[in-house]
């Protein structure tokens, strides 16, 4: 497995594979590898020749409070899972290499990024585009695998990506949880025993809603309602919101029904987890 | 010589040249070529195995009420101007092919992009940069030509690479004159011979600063005012703005001297243009 922390040798290694006819599948995380992650890395290894995976924790998508500086930055680990999972090369550079002093241009989605995380976290997703942008141009992939957990996510790059033409094939990989059903993240580390436990209503007040819809419950705002009810029970959770969106352009809906998402920040302690659910046909 | 006119058909195009090992030159247009454009595919043909040009005009980066109607277009002696130097293939998408109904992302610079025809085109460089930058993604050249008489947009293109990491090198071309002085441009049919005669006031006083300059003079607002009292003499040009600045980082400076810039936009009846000169050693 290559290792690379400079733009240009990253570069040349992805040149050299786009001439020799081999397609590249991506996957960019921010490090703090889980079985989530891999299951990408898995995905663009079938759809692609040789697959590239990006460590970075990227500060220009945290907002003033978040927590960019205790990030978990764990690259020796990150590299065994990496190799053991057949990663052909991983770009890891610091921010000095990616962000000039006087960096002044930005990648803006302003439609599907508005709302949700978008709301609760401005400039978010200004920095997400940037940065995958940037990405983009430095590894050349034919395929980026992104993960469903983070749904708007996905879809603002769907979008940027058509919107500037970029050369790329966004592929999503399905939500990997926890046996108990906590859906995986970086961030459940951050979660005491405790709030572990608090953090698993988040799921659960998820698959409440699908039984609902399952009975036909068609109410979008009761629907909301009562999964904020449920997370916020204990008392140690609190929800940042629940919306209720078509998962393609991530607007609000008024009814339930198939192809519709279910998606809730919340926070545990100081730990903000996401989730979401997609409903199907019953 | 090929053209196309859909965005996937000259990706695979160009991709095929990259298969190839041929370096891409490309020289983007809004088409009405001239001998400007000309002397930027010559550029680019020297720099490069093949020649990309495209013509397009590009409706994001025109304002209310300015000349995105009535810019002249004339494709077919724009081919042939294209043939005659040489172009291997022309990109000339419509509209629609360019930009979907709700496209929702943009580039944007926002330092170097922020006065002279930024600060008098709201929104102009946003959309030049976002079309640039789609042009970039599907044509996928190695080097890009632009011209020095939009001095403001050569640079905001070099942050824009820079900052994305775009894999394209960006060149720049001499600014080319007609006989009298005049900067070429499209947008010079739209004078009157009347207008014409006034608009030769904007390159004269530009030639009258360089001369005040290898006499001395070293004042940035003593010259930049000569300038517009000598347009604006006759009374039919309008200066828009006269700005004496670093021609790397289009920052205003107070003193003359090697590598400054001046540049000035007026506006000639209903036309409204620009040139510059930058200063050397003396």
């Amino acid at each position: 497995m290559r290792v690379f922390s400079t733009v240009q040798s990253m570069r040349e290694w992805s040149d050299s594979c786009f001439r020799a006819g081999e397609r590249i599948g991506f996957v960019p995380t921010m490090g703090c590898l889980h079985e989530g992650h891999m299951s990408l890395v898995r995905l663009a290894r079938e759809m692609a020749d040789v697959t590239v995976v990006s460590i970075f924790v990227n500060p220009t998508q945290f907002g003033p409070g978040e927590d960019f500086e205790r990030y978990p930055r764990v690259l020796g680990s990150d590299l065994s899972m990496c190799e053991a999972t057949g990663v052909d090369a991983v770009f890891t550079p610091a921010v000095s290499e990616m962000y000039a002093e006087d960096a002044s241009t930005i990648v803006e989605e302003a439609a599907i990024s508005r709302g949700m995380c978008g709301a609760s976290r401005p400039g978010h997703f200004r920095g997400v585009a940037t940065v995958v942008a940037k990405l983009f141009n430095i590894v050349k992939p034919a395929v980026a695998v992104f993960g469903r957990k983070d749904a708007q996510q996905l879809m603002v790059i769907k979008r940027m990506v058509r919107d500037l033409n970029f050369p790329v094939e966004i592929v999503a990989a399905p939500i990997v949880r926890e046996s108990d059903g906590l859906a995986m993240s970086s961030r459940n580390r951050y979660l005491s025993a405790d709030e572990r436990m608090v953090a698993l209503g988040i799921n659960r007040a998820l698959r409440w809603a699908e039984a609902r819809y399952a009975n036909g419950e068609r109410s979008a705002r009761s629907i909301a309602a009562g999964i904020g009810e449920r997370i916020s029970g204990g008392g140690v959770a609190v929800p940042e919101y629940v919306e209720v969106v078509a998962a393609e352009d991530m607007k609000p809906v008024s009814e339930l029904g198939p192809g519709i998402m279910i998606a809730v920040a919340a926070r545990v302690g100081a730990t903000r987890l996401i989730d979401n659910v997609v409903l199907g046909v019953v």
